[in-house]
């Protein structure tokens, strides 16, 4: 990334670590970080390197269009998205609005859809938020942050490969999350979709400020200690987390349903953790771990698998038997551990009847 | 009806009868005639009498727009319709086409599906053409006279009862019948759909003239007949049809699946028909009748059962035990019968392998 006019330009060079960093902020969804750098790359080369927009220079009157990917990344591996799908959620979105966009953001971290952002910008030649709708990935439409500001999630675009589209304007984002996932599973359980458009003002107070560059330094953390004697330390130290468990996966079990790659991973414990058994369980993205039968870590903090070897994070549609995985856990934004914030994300939506595992103890939250 | 400068007037006592020959027409399907005619008689109540205009009378520029309820039938009955949501679905497809609409249409018969045009044409102060797109009633969207014309069903508007709406836009009218289904069960088993906006050239072309009048004649036909030693037989001889079996409803199944209403109904015969068994399979419409395990009548003919008393039409959602019904198949429009007709709508289509059983024969059909 190199700055320029006071904004910071990102570059093919760039995207490898932007993937690589999302992929640990998507927490096991989000997207593979190989296909989302793949498509941005492909996208880059053609129309050249994408203008970073921080989230404090918006202007009070930008239109701000978040595109992302939507489905089972189980799926989105084989059924590879296009970057003329991107352009035509983008176009049926904007065309419905009757708006001219000004600039692209971000729906949620993750290999993905930290990328897919990357690719509209650079196909429409718009500038893009350096920020994210959550801080992390999330399962469901609904679960961002402009929801608790009241931001609409709709209109809302979807479209598949194929080149069907559909338009949602719905009573709530929970609406939207409803019916944008029953034709998601329609459309063969992954679409593009674009949605919670937003003024500059929108963006600025509910987005999480400066997520994509917090990627790619995330990114470059990884890189540096690759090789090293602790390639996980860095990162977690960067994250302000902690490490939570390694060991070798010894049982996955994924099935993909109502539109969501779902299940559970065991890892048994090796060296410090040898004896011990983790529990994994996701919907898309990793909700809860639990360690010889006591949770030690909950959504909305992020809970992320990283390679112990390379130190890459692994999704959760990639977690495979045998596997040396180091589970760690960070952090989320300070708003989700907030009473609106757990009743939109917490432990409860998922259905574990339990309070919050925090990383960080309530004190630490800032108000 | 009356006349009234070239054209006719629907007025609000039309409506009995415009519902009742309907439902005929709808073959088990479209919707129940009570309340086709009460939401029909609260619009034209409070807007006035509705204007039809002939088929043949359509300008070449004229813009269509058909508007219908989709869903299980089943559902209607308890979830009914409100006549703004009538006015939503047509809004929100007429904003999405940034067309000024000229006419109203009907995409099939049916005692709902015959009579939301109505409230539509009123809410509107649009006339409505006196035709529907199958000239009977089928439960898929795809099949219509249109789709064989190579008209578009999308871009379509679908709404629920909340306020929630979406608009599909896709590559075949088959993908708009998978999408919006899957809407249509995800927003509760029923939606208001505007599809199949066309020109009046193509309107001209691809819609069954007359049908609305033809509803009415029927209507009156069955009234005339009523209390009298053959309640039914004048209603036949309209149709230009015959008696295929009367008896009494001794058994039947039916299921609400994928938004539609399945099933089939067992009729013991009475009468001349004593001894013998027909049984009767649904898919919201009537498909096929067999007799004593012979097939005495399929799609694409109308079958349609009726009160052996009364002689008004049963939907397939009213079917129950102890009916006494006679069952009559009529021919359907002569389009239908052929090869692209029969691919689209055909007996095979709905899973039975079998030729189309004619209740007129092939030579009587006009190429």
């Amino acid at each position: 990334m190199r700055a320029e006019d006071g904004t910071t330009l990102v570059e093919v060079d760039d995207l490898a670590d932007i993937a690589r960093g999302a992929a640990v902020l998507g927490t096991g969804g989000g997207g593979d970080p190989h296909i989302g750098r793949l498509l941005a790359a492909a996208a880059l080369r053609r129309h050249g390197p994408v203008r970073l927009t921080a989230l404090a220079d918006l202007p009070d009157d930008a239109v701000v269009l978040p595109v992302a990917m939507m489905g089972a990344p189980t799926v989105m591996l084989e059924k590879l998205p296009s970057t003329e799908q991107v352009g035509l959620a983008v176009a049926t979105l904007t065309r419905h609005l009757g708006l001219e966009v000004t600039h692209i953001a971000c729906d949620e971290a993750g290999g993905v859809n930290s990328l897919i952002p990357f690719v509209a910008a650079a196909e429409l030649g718009l500038p893009l938020v350096d920020a994210d709708g959550m801080g992390r990935a999330f399962p469901e439409l609904q679960m961002t942050l402009p929801t608790l500001y009241g931001i609409r999630g709709t209109p809302m675009s979807i479209v598949d490969e194929k080149g069907n589209s559909g338009v949602f304007d719905t009573i709530d984002n929970t609406w939207a999350e409803r019916l944008a996932r029953t034709a998601t599973v329609e459309m063969g359980c992954s679409a593009m979709i674009s949605n919670y458009a937003m003024s500059g003002a929108q963006a600025r107070e509910s987005l999480v400020g400066g997520t994509l560059s917090l990627c790619a330094a995330l990114g470059r953390t990884l890189a540096a200690a690759r090789g090293s004697d602790d390639p996980v330390g860095p990162l977690v130290a960067h994250l302000g987390g902690r490490v939570l468990f390694s060991g070798k996966v010894s049982d996955v079990s994924r099935r993909t349903t109502s539109g969501f790659a779902r299940g559970e991973a065991r890892v048994d414990g090796a060296g410090a953790d040898a004896g011990s058994t983790l529990l994994l369980q996701f919907q898309n993205e990793n909700l809860v771990a639990e360690r010889d039968g006591e949770l030690v870590a909950t959504v909305p903090d992020l809970i992320c698998a990283l390679d112990t070897v390379t130190g890459e994070a692994v999704t959760t549609e990639a977690l495979r038997y045998g596997h040396r995985i180091t589970v760690i856990a960070a952090p989320c934004d300070p708003r989700w551990q907030s009473p609106e914030g757990l009743a939109l994300a917490g432990p409860r939506v998922f259905g574990y009847d339990v309070d919050p595992v925090r990383v960080l103890p309530p004190a630490a939250v800032p108000a």
